[in-house]
Formats: structure tokens, sequence, C-alpha cells
């Protein structure tokens, strides 16, 4: 453990306002760079269905468009003609809690240096706060509450050099989990954080470029996967092709291992891997590592079944669909009253009883925030006739929270940080819980013990597991400035 | 082959207009019963994505709301609110073609017999037409080109006897398929066509009483599976609890064996039988029926995948993930242009490059109707590497087109109609294909060869399989009265 | 005082539901037929704000728009375009109480003998409750709760002859005020009660032809006055031009003279004469009548102003701009809470202090019908300074409620109905009152006192005064059929 | 004529993208801030109908709400009750060309020092352009394109001092015409421009205070009125009372005349004159200085109808509404077609054929432009059947471009600029034209020849009249800077 791998305990309950889970995209060169984009964004709308937006340049101008909601919700035909141009950048957001409001969708346009910028960012900033309080010192004046706004100020304030040089030295400033896409009339920059905590990936489209931070947007639109951004890494793409950039030193690499387990669209392939395989993989390995004895295996739609096949599979127990999930849920949907809840009406999941009616049944689920999920599905099984439930999770307790952008929860809130396993299994009410080991998710990734990253180094790659031990790969600030941002988040302005 | 089975032949085209395949759910003697139905709209959304609308009753007075969308976007919370009473009936309805028009939302109020009558139907009339023109004649004005209007103003017209007498016989005067849900300030009517071809079920809520067209609806709002509701049978339900009235002969059961191979979801039962335990066994008869050496199982989300995982269990072979469906498609969403179809868009489906590069596939879907889908997915397959594509459908080859409510096709668009198993095989391009038998369907339905309802009569269950040998379980209707309709359909009005 | 005139005194408080004032429009054989009457229904607004509509035929097909609000809110260019064809009727709706649902707005479009029929109607029938009841005995099923529907189903019932005798037929059926437009693939049909209770005239349009409720609205688009509508003529219109039919016997003419005095707009001629010339004759009149002495008179905006010019010119004494009404409110405006009226919050009229303050004022208003309104615009001049305010009426008071149209109000309500002019001065707060009498308006209006239609016969025209001395120009009937509209008028449906 | 006159002559086509005539509107202490704004705005709405706004505080927070449109569009009950607190800024802005953009709706909130600010401005700054170019360079980031947002960048860099420092010295900087409010949780301010060329008044509301653009919003919330705000200070209202600053030397005062020729409410009062008052004056004046022999005088509504009554006053002719307004045109209005234009659709202004027909009529207008309108209505008055048509324009003829706000026309489009008195006779078709001089309009305004402000000096108020002679009270600026903002403004960016 050394300074550059945080171990100070910022306090827990402060940290949720910086949760930004996004998908980001870019194109260069590209005919339609706007419908493209605004299928990518379709592709990779599970990453955030908050707010889209795509910004293009066509010659010296730059076109935008967002608006808060799903892809298809917020363009229509005449915004998607209206972006014109051969280079776009697109975005969608994932809404964690508060501040969901259009200041904050992205890409965000900025005039800076006499031109127009667009940037769009998935990841968080964790030095965001503190540079934000110097910037308005210095009479910055800020549009937004996200932490993303801080690098534009930060390029706009560079004095000396190119647009890319004000961006590498912002990038320098700036700490955390980031893939950013910046576009401007004279090119599409795609950057990585140093620890490559985010995935981001490199594309051919005919004649053109794409970047992505899932290859499952290179599929949708018919692109051909190059290689996967590096750790620390800016590409800048423009007329003269594809340059590549170090901006950081090559730091250990830390990728999200929750990208695999829980967030990622099983069809995309992140650093080699692809999803569905190596869910399928935790979900043998835990068979091996957890065994029962049972009649069916069912899954917990949709991130599970991959994982419950494969113990299924391990097992030679019948996988069946004992939990069906409402495909039609939507942002508007109005939820039940308490009085309603408690007569029992139950929209997102459904158990098929004639599945697990008198059976003993084997849950996979792929992780253990809270309890209350798991608790109410063991239940529900059991109402639904279940002999015995016994729960199986894909991967390690989670024990910290994430300050790289996804949105686990506060530590007091977690399950696991609280209780033993035994407690657990009480808590939810199973028959029995089993997690998947450390040792074994890493195997399941093709990565040995050594690939973990707690420092002594080592072949292969590393992965960022802070929220299963509490060993961070970044620097934590103390959340100062996190405040004078929240209070505006909750000011009823910046419509 | 009798009269009570039509043998007549009608033009393909023009049966289109008709194709209304929705779900309806009634409520009485329940609090919130605005609300419940909501939510039991919501779990039979995947009937009828076209339009929404709840009735209500409150003393003598009637609520009515209804729009076009889901459910979720139709109904506001003030909506939810203004509908009070503890009486309800719902409705969400099919888009086929043409005609979605406000006016044609169903629950449709109307004033009958000096009180407000509500009614939802599921299925299709196929004496509308002649009806129709025959009440005009008389001076009715039709508000709708929706079949279902006939039954109203055939009520209205009744004389002598009470509301239910006037139902009664307004439904010995149509005929076709349907599931009816009646509400007056007096009680709640549910009805289900003599041949049962759709589904209705009976629930019990608290003290009160629910009907749905899914019992997963039952199981969305806590309510408890009573029975199914008898072909030729109406439920009269009020204070005095339910009346069951036999208002037809029992014919022969026709239940649409469609509801299982594709329109239900996996967690209803109909008539007994598990949607989703159905499916596998379809699979697993069409492994037995048509084996092949193969690497892995896929389905084709979501209908399909019961019956792949069925086909991989008996086949023993891997099921993976080799297709992933964007969950996020909208009605709202903009389609690609041609240059970016040809440029390699697709929306729909992904397939897993990992999963299927240099494999044997097994592709399992649930039907074929005019191929033009099945062509797609076998190329998308090669194009990720599928070293073999084999592809199995676990229903037999659909040849007739349907007039009860299922869209399936005009006949000359239907592949099976014109092409034998071999030469469908060029067309889509696998390198085999197999169908499963109709005994073997029959089969897995738990029935024996003599539940088809050929007219041998026997014991079990009778179905209607008019799409695979064109032996239609009801009178049919030239289609003057049709163009007239359809003529009303493509006018501008009725807004 | 005979049969023909109604004697009988209907309870006053049962009318309200009934109060329809309108305008409507209909064009034949002429090019843009829907922008024409988009633009006519521009120049009508002032006759109507809650909804608008317009029907076009093209060949046999109708097409049909209408919606809630005001005409540039109903209407996008994209509904003008899909409105096709060379005839189309056009309808503004007036918000009396209740009952704003779109199903009431006009024109209304039904099937009737196998075709489309499109009808708007500016006048209220005073048998439509007692004619709904005995249709929906027979069967019939109504869509609104407007009268107007009444005669849709009278003419779809009809049996023999052609739609002109069925309409004829209908219209002889009915009783009450009215202007009506019917449209139908074969023709336009423009009709106007026997009585002439509401105005209509025929324009000329290039070749083809145009009717109105005003003549503001040919002055718009550019059309050529022809000639008024007679009372209980019926005009067909099609390609072998316009075909005259009496339908109902010359009963004495009873224009209604608050079209006069406050509904129409000041550049409508009707039945030859300019609105606003016959209010200035009024104000001059009343001037002869009721002189006093003033430093200034002013006008209530926007009615009154002919008529305070015309009292300024006449006495001699300068007209001034003393209030000034706020053009911008509109139908969604929030109302000021009670709090803010007590703090002086006051939306619709201000008084000029520096015009008003230390004069001795005359206020001319057109009416007064409650007295709320005039008491307030008296103490808000006394509030600005002015020394003495006389209150001069341009008509006679207001003692009987209207069957026909006009919004008056209940009996109970009308100020002029308990109070003697004495009282109504000291419930005003006014230093002196005066009202224009009958004779005066007569004259002012070109006719003798024979003109008033009181039975005695005469030249000249003849207008109802009924609201003036209570002599109903037609039958009046029990509200026993109003009950039954009122009733579905309250319920939530028809949505 | 010196330096702090301009003498420059600007390039006449560029200015056009800076006039922003507006209303703004500051309460303080006031119980219902937001709705008392809501209210004054609505009173104000004729100074802008682009966008609309309101910002309050309450305690350390400020709320706030902007929108396009009209105030009763842009706000519902559910904005007012969100928007908290006893303190408010609101802003109606107009809209010339182009850039109708949210983000330059007011008013406009940042945070700076560490708090919110919110500011609403009236006028227009000649030299923003400049300075935003200064601030950009120095790594500013502008959300708008507005020049409003300058002043607010101007404060955030401001070091030293209270915030009121940083507001004075930020207003010293800038130049133009203005009317500013500010608002923080610590105070009101509100400040004219030293020239005063923008109105801006102070009125008490029970222990509050209130600012106004215009008098008429006193009188619509009941407040009273105190004092117009001098040029060149500025007030700061907070708990301790109003406290005045003169911030800028006590320039030779130009208020801009326009502001009684045409754009305020006849009920307001400027600086001690009633714009009614004033413009009848100008109207008596104008029969005074050309008279001729008439039949009927007639104003074009609406801003010319006091002083038609004033020359017909005067004259001794007869006043009579001879062009009717439709009042119901609104921003969504379908323009007709230029076939439709042929046709003689015309939808503004209507003549009143019984009014005009043979009669010898004079015309009174506020002001000629580019002449289109008054040619259009010369041809109007004919085509109704007026024997003569005599122009009367109520001030001098406009041939210099405006830089403080009002929307006249670049040089080039001004009518008066390019013609003589004689040659504008013939254009626009008239029997006669004669406009009123401009010592003429200086008498009606109660000031002498010495009040126009050409430097000599005098008692009494000065007037800006660049728009008659050109000399121009502020210094002006070359367009470089603008088009900076021009082409940020044509960009598609900043949704």
């Amino acid at each position: 453990m050394n300074g550059e791998w945080g171990d100070a305990w910022p306090d827990a309950g402060s940290g949720r306002h910086w949760h930004e889970e996004c998908g980001v995209f870019g194109a260069w060169g590209c005919d339609h760079a706007a419908q493209l984009t605004y299928y990518a964004l379709y592709a990779l709308q599970h990453r955030g269905q908050e707010s889209a937006g795509i910004a293009t340049v066509d010659g010296g101008e730059m076109f935008h468009h967002r608006g808060l909601g799903l892809v298809a919700e917020v363009f229509g035909p005449e915004d998607l003609e209206r972006l014109a141009g051969k280079a776009a950048v697109g975005h969608v957001r994932y809404s964690t809690t508060g501040a969901n409001k259009l200041v904050n969708a992205q890409p965000m346009v900025f005039d800076v240096h006499g031109g127009p910028l667009a940037l769009g960012h998935n990841g968080n900033l964790v030095n965001a706060g503190v540079l934000r309080r110097e910037l308005e010192d210095q009479g910055s004046i800020f549009q937004s509450t996200s932490d993303t706004e801080v690098v534009a100020h930060l390029i706009a304030r560079h004095r000396g050099g190119s647009l890319v040089d004000a961006i590498v030295d912002s990038l320098r400033t700036v700490q955390g989990a980031y893939a950013f896409v910046f576009l401007t009339p004279d090119g599409l920059v795609a950057a990585r954080d140093p620890q490559g905590l985010r995935p981001m990936a490199l594309g051919r489209f005919g004649s053109g470029w794409v970047v992505a931070s899932e290859t499952c947007a290179f599929d949708t639109i018919g692109a051909e996967f190059v290689r996967d951004i590096e750790p620390g890494e800016l590409l800048v793409i423009n007329g003269g092709g594809v340059q590549p950039v170090r901006f950081a030193e090559a730091a250990r690499k830390a990728l999200c291992t929750f990208e695999y387990i829980y967030f990622a669209r099983p069809d995309s392939d992140i650093d080699g891997r692809n999803v569905h395989l190596v869910r399928k993989a935790m979900g043998k390995r835990l068979a091996e590592e957890a065994p029962t004895e049972a009649d069916v295996v069912i899954g917990v739609p949709d991130s599970s079944i991959s994982a419950a096949v494969g113990y299924a599979e391990a097992a030679g127990i019948p996988y069946e669909m004992g939990l069906i999930k409402n495909k039609y849920i939507g942002r508007t949907f109005i939820q039940p009253s308490q009085a309603l809840r408690e007569r029992g009406v139950r929209l997102k999941l459904n158990p098929v009883r004639k599945v697990v009616e008198g059976k003993r049944v084997v849950m996979v689920d792929d992780s253990i925030v809270r309890g209350t999920t798991s608790r109410r599905i063991v239940q529900m099984l059991r109402d639904a006739g279940a002999r015995e439930v016994h729960v199986r999770i894909s991967s390690p307790p989670v024990r910290f929270p994430c300050y790289y952008g996804i949105d686990t929860s506060a530590r007091e809130e977690l399950l696991a940080a609280r209780l033993s396993v035994e407690e657990m299994t009480r808590a939810i009410g199973a028959d029995s819980l089993a997690f998947l080991s450390e040792d074994g998710m890493l195997q399941a990734l093709g990565a040995g013990p050594e690939a973990e990253g707690r420092g002594q180094g080592g072949p292969g790659d590393t992965f960022c597991n802070a929220c299963f031990h509490g060993w961070y790969p970044t620097r934590l600030y103390d959340d100062l400035g996190k405040h004078v941002m929240e209070m505006a988040a909750h000011r009823g302005g910046y419509s």
C-alpha cells in the first residue's frame, strides 16, 4: 500500500452526488455522423437513461442537441437532420441521486479559445470539488453542477500552446475515473484515465474512426473493433489519422470489475474479454466453489442470467426461467402506494409458480448491495412454493463504496460491510448463501491472484476491486468541495 | 370438416385491419381499483402497446381515461386519482396496421339504456362488417372503426329485459374470437367466446374479484388465481358475487396455440399450462425430432429463449447468449436510412462474436412468418463467424392467415405457404432447417393428436391450429363489410 | 303575445349548460379551403375561444381536425396540409360553463347514409333534451353532451329521400336558435333558424362560395359579401351553384340585439347594419337621453369604445382612454389568490390616473349583467382620483335570461331583475346611472318601435329583445331533458 | 457635438442582433414575491413576448424559472409555488431577430463570489462585443449570446470589496442603454444608465419595495409609485431600506422618445408624463401643424389611437374606428402563403367599409419605419372605398438606426433615410403625408427646443432623438466583437 493508492476513509454518505456512470461515443470522418451516434448511443443506453445528447461539427460550426430522457425520446428526425457534419460526440447519462437537470446533460458545449468545444465524460473525478472552488475564486462562472465542467474551465484558462496541450494539462490536473471525448472543428480527442478505470475502445467505420465506451456500439453501427484505448492514453483523431499521446505514466491498470459483473452489456468485449463469457465463467466457478443439491437453477434477470446458465451447466441442474422481468418499466411509471405494496403489488419481477413450486431452487444473482432486493426475491420464491432457496452470488461481497462512478451505496448501507455471510443468510431469509471468492473471480477473468493490483506487480491485467477490499487506486479527497456542489445541486436554479 | 368450421377461403389481403390482439382486465369490489388496473395493464403490456385505457364506476358515475401509447405514458398520477371507485375495466391495444387513433382506444364508453357502459375486447369479430352495415342502415352512428363498437350498438338497440340479457343476445349475434369485459354501475361482466379462442381467467383480490387475459396480471397485483373462464361462458360479477351464465353451447374448444408459442408471457398459465414450460417442452421435443451436431444452442430473444434452453438441455449442447436484444426500443425510435442499413446499422439484435465465432450454432426460433427476420439473423451469425447455422423452429410451418386477432400476415406473404422446407432452408440461408411437427407440438401441450379439434372429438383440450392447416373454427364472412370499415379507417377524421 | 312567442318562465338556473355562442364558416369550390377556413375562424375567434375545428372533403373522403384552445393553438402547418380539398366547414366554440371537452368540439363528423357528414352549429336548440331522450330510447348512442349531435342522429335515422331532405326534416324537428353548416362530399348546406336569431351571410371567393357567422370573416380572407341568409332559409351549395330552399314559414324575424350591443366585431355588418356604427349611434342617442355635466368620457374596453366615442361626440366632452385593458390575457393565466386580490392586484383593466384624477367622468359600458364588474370599475376610477363617476349603459336593463346562446346569466343573478335603477346606482356606487331606452336602441338600429316584434307586425326588421322584456320568440321546454345532459356533462368520461 | 455623443456611423446592418427592448421588475420584502412578479410581468408583457423569467431568494437559496413564450405560457401554478421567498426579479424579453433561445432568456442566474446572483436587463450595451472578447481571452466561458452576460462575468472577476462595489465597477465598464435589476440573498439592486435611455421607477408595496420598467406594473399589483430612478443612479434595497448610489456623473439625460411614441403602455407615466396624454398632445399638435379637409379621422391600432383621438378633437372631425385589429394573433400563428396573400387574405388589420366608404379619411399612425405597413393600410382603405387618404404621422421621420434597444431597422431600410416626404407620399400611395416636427414633438412632451440635448444644455429634460437626427448620446463601437456573438447566435448549439 502506498501513497498512490488511497487509504483515507472519506465520509461514506457524501459521495453520492458524484456518481455518474455514463456512456460516451465519438465519430470522425463518418457520413451521417449524427445518425451514427444516435444508434451508437442507443446501443449504450443501458449505461445511462437520464439524458442523452449529441454535438457535431460541420466546417467551423458546431451543432448541439441534448435533453432529458432516453435517446429515442430526446431526438426527433429534425434534430438529427440539424446536426450536420461528419464528426460527432454523443453521451448518455445515468441517474443516481439528485441533479437530473438539463444543464448537467452532456455533451456540454463551450466557447473556449475563440472556438466551440464539446465534451462528454464517463466516470467520476475525485478532486472536482476542490478545483471548482479554486476556479470560482478566480472568477469562473459554472453553468452546471457536474464535475465535467471543471475540465472545460481548466482548458479555457490554459494559456499558450494548442488545444491538445490544454486538454493534456487539464487531464493531468484532474484525478479519478474517466473516459473523455472532446470535439472541436479541428479534431476528435478521446482519453482514458491513467488507471483505466473506465473502458473505451477505438473502431473503424469505413474510412472514418469511432470511439465508444463499449464495443456493442461498434456492432450496432457496423463498425470494426481496432483496439482498446490504453490507460493514460489520449487519441487525437483528425484528417491526419489517429495520433496516440501518452499523457500519464503507465500506472498499474485498474479496470473496474463491476463493468463485467453488472454494468456492461453481455455482447461487449472489454479489454479483450467478452462480458457474457466472463459472467458464465463466474457462474461455473461459483458452482465449483459453492455446490448444492437442487432441482432448478434460476437467475435474476437481466444481468445474472449468464452466470445462472453457467452455474446450471457446471452443476448439471436444469436452468429454468423462474423469474420474469417486466420489460416495459419506464421513467414515468407511477410507483404503487404503500397500501398496494402491502396488498402484494409487485412490478419488476414475477416468479413462475409452476417452475419453482415444490422445488429446491438455486437463485443466482450478480451482487448484493443493500440486501433488500435479495430478501424480497427470496420471499417471493417461497410465496410461489419454493421448498428451499439457495442464493449464489457471482461476485465477492461489496464492503466499500465506489468513488469512480458506480452507484453502489454509502458504506453503512452495504449489507456485507456490517454482517458476516452467516448473518446475511438470515437477513435475506435464504436456506444458504455463498459468494464467489476474489480468487475465483480473477480466475474467471482469466487472471491469477497477482492480477488484483495489491502492489506486488506481476504479469497480466489488474483490476480495481476497491469495493471488495477498500484499496482505492487513486488519492481520495475530503468532501469540502463536494458540499459546495451539492448545495448548488439543491438550489432551484439553473433551468 | 363441417359447417361450423369455416371452409371458405376469403381474400387473404383484406383481413389485416381486423387484427386486434389485446389485453383486458376487470376488477369489482376492490379498493384502489384504478391503480390496481394500472398495474395489471402494465403486466399485460406485451399484449398491446398502441393504446391503454381504464374506466371505473363510483356510485352511478363512470370515469374514463384512455390514450395512445404505453400504460406508463397514458396515465399520470392525477388521471388515476380522478378514476374513482372500486370497480374498473382496463385495456391495452396492439398495433397492427392503420387506424391507430384515439377513438379506437379501449375501453370504449357509451350511454345505453339511460346509463353508462364501458367495454373492452381482446380478439376479432368475423361478422362485424356485415353487422355494422346493417346498423348504419338503421340510423346508428358509429364513433370508431373498431369491430368492438358493433357490440355496443347491438346492446343499445336491444329492447326489453336486463342489460345482461342485452349483452347475452348481442354476444349470440357476433361471431369470432373474444374475451370481453363490460362495466356498468351495476356490475362487471366478463365473457369468453364459444370456441375459447382467446384466454381469460378469474381471480380473487381480497374480498373482490378480478378477471384478466393472462394470469401474470394476477401475480403482479397479488391476486389469487381461481379458474379459467369457460368457452361460451359469461360471468356476472356484482355485490352478490360471481354468477356464471352459459350463453353458447359448449362448442369444441379451440384455444389459439400461438398464445403459447409466441404471444403470452412465460410466467402466465393458460387453461392450466405454464407458458414457459410448454415452450421448453416444445424445445425438448424439437431436439428429439430434429437433432443436429453442434457446439452451441442459442435462442432468438425474447420469446424463443425457453425453447432454446429446452433444446440445449435435451441435446446436451451448451446454451449460450448468442444474440442480444436491445431492450430500449420504443415507438418513437427513428429507423435507420437505407444508406445506414447498408453500412451495417442493426438495432434490434446483436450477435455475440466470441460466442459464435468458429462454432456450429443451433439457432432456435418460435416461428417463421415471412422469413425475412430469419434470413437476416442467419446472415448476422455468419458475419460474426459462425461456421454452421442450423435453424430449429419450435412450432409447425405457418401456412394460413389468422382471422382471430393474431397478426400473422396475408397468405401470399407467408413463406411456408409458398415454399417447401428445403426451399425455405435455402431462402433463409441456413445449413439446415426443421420445424416442430403438429403432433410434437400437441404432445408438448400435453395433448394427444385427437386434441387438435379436427372434428373427431375426444378427450382433453382442443386447439385452434388454423394457421398451420387452414381449418377455421368459425364461419368466415366475405369482406364486403370490411371494405366499408377500411375506408373509414383511411379517412382523416374521427380525431 | 301569442303561442309562437314563449311565455313560459322556465327555471332560470337550469339553462346554463346550453349556452353555446359560437362562430361557423363554410367554403365550397375554393382553393386552399382549409387555410381559408383557418383565417376565417381566426377572424371569428371573438365568438369562441374554447375549441376550434375544420373538416374538409376531397373527392369522397372527409378530413377532420379539431382541438381545445384558440385557432392558432389547435392547428399546426401539417394539420392544415392534411385537410385536403376545395370544400370545408369550420367552427369556433365559446366556453360557458362545464363540458369543455374534445368530444363537444365542432365541426362534428359522423357516418350517415353510408357517407361522412360534418356539421357545425352556432346557437342553442331549446328542445334538444327532449329529442335526445327519445333517440336514446330508440337505441341511438351519443358521443357528446352537445345539443348539436341531436341533429346528426335525426339525419341518420331519416329514411327515404336525399340528404338535403333529411336535413330539412331534421331542422323542422328542432327548435331554437341556429346557424348551421353541413358538409358532405356532395355539397355544403347552410341554414339559419326561422326567427333568424343568429346571423349568417353568404359571400363569393373567386369562383367559389363562402358562408360565415359574421362578415368580418369575408374581409379577412378577401371574399366579397353577397347577402345575408334569410330566416328559415337553407342554401344548398355545390357544383351547380347556390340553391336556396325555404324550409320554414317566414316567421317574424327576431335577430338577437346582443349581437350588435356586445357580441359581434365592430367591423362586421349584420343584416345590413355595421356594428361599430350601431354602437356609436347608441352612444349618441344615450347622450341625448341621459346627458350629464362632465370633464371626460371614457369607455370600458373593448366593446364599449364605439358607444363612448359616440357619447363624447354628441355631448361635446373630450373622449379619453381612461381604462386600459391588458390584451395578453389567455386561457392558461393563473388567477390571483384572495390575499393578492385584497392587496390590490387587478389584471384585466387599469385606470389611467392622469386622465381621471380630479375629473368628473362619464363611464360608458355596453350592458350590466350581474353588476359586479361595474361596481369594481367605478371603485377603481374613484381610487384613481375621479371626482364623480356617471355610468351610462348603451342598452336597456337585462332582466331575463337568454335561451338562444348568449351567456347572460340565471335570472336571480341579473341585477336589473331585482333592483330599480336607483337601487342599482347605489349598488354599483356611481354618482348617476342611466340606461338607453328600448326605443332609443331601436332607433339607433334604424327601426321604429314597431320593429321590436311584440306581435303587432309592421315594416322593417324585428329583433329578439327577450332579455329586456321576457317575450321569447320560440316555445320553451321544461328542462327534464336538460338534466340528462347535464348529468352526462358532469361525468368523468368521454375523453 | 462632442466626444460623449457618438458621431461614428457604424455599419447599419450589423446592429440587429443587439436589440433587446425588454421589461424588468424587482421586489424586496414583499409577501408572495413570485406571484407579484408574475402579475407585474404580465402588465409589462407588451415590452417583450419572446421569453419570461423570475428568480427569487429565500434565505440563502435562489430559485429560478424561465421559458420561451408569454408569461402565462411560461409559468404554471407549481412553478410559482416553487419560487419561494419575499424577494424576486422578473424579466420579459422582446424578439428582434435570431437567437430566441432559452439560454438568452432572463433573469440569468450565476454563481459568483460563492453565492447566487440573478440579473435582468432592459436595453442594449454598445461595447459588449469588445468586452466579451477580452473576457473570453482570459478564460471566461459564456453560456449565452446575450450582452447581459458580460456584466455577470465582470462582476465574477471583480476582486475585493462588496458585491455592490463589483456591480458599480462593472456598470462603469459597460456603455449603452440599460435598466438593470440584480438580486442576491442580501439585497435587490436596480440601476439606470447614465443617460437614462431606458425608464425605471421605484414603488412601495406595503412595507416592501418594488422597481419596474413602467408604472403600469405598479397599478396592476396595487403598488404606489414613489419616484423615477435617476440616470446614473443605482438603488440598493435590503432590510435597511433603499440606499441610492450615484455611480456615474449626471450626464445629460437622454430618455428615448420612442418609449412615448410607440413602446410604452398608454397608462404608464414615464419621468412624470402620462404616455396616453403625450400621444394625444402629439395628435393635437399634428392637427395644428398639418391640418386637412376630411370627413373622418381614424387611427392605426393600438399605439396610434390616442394620437388619432387628439387629432380628431383638435381638427373637429369625427373620430371613427376605421381599422380593427385582431387581438388573437399569437406566436404560433401560421402565416398565409403568397398565393393566399394575393387572394386578399389579411390578418392583422381590417378596414371598416361602412366607416370609410366614400369618405375623405385622415389616417393617423405613430411612425413610419420601412413604409411597407403604411402602403398596405392606405391601399386597404382605398379598397374599402375611401375617397381620399391623408396620412398623418405623430412623430418625426425616422432616419437613423437605434443602438439602444429599439428595433427600428438598418439604415438602408428606413424609408425616411432614402426619400423626401414628397417621395414618401408617392411611395405609400397617400393623397397627402405629414410628420410631426421635432419641435412639435418636444412641445407635446412639455419641453422646449433646448430639451433635445444637442449639447447646448438648458432647463428641463432632454431626450434621445438619435433616430431622428443621428446624434447618439454614447460612443459607438465598431462591430468586430458583434460578429463573434452573431456567429455564436447562428450556431446550432447552446440548447
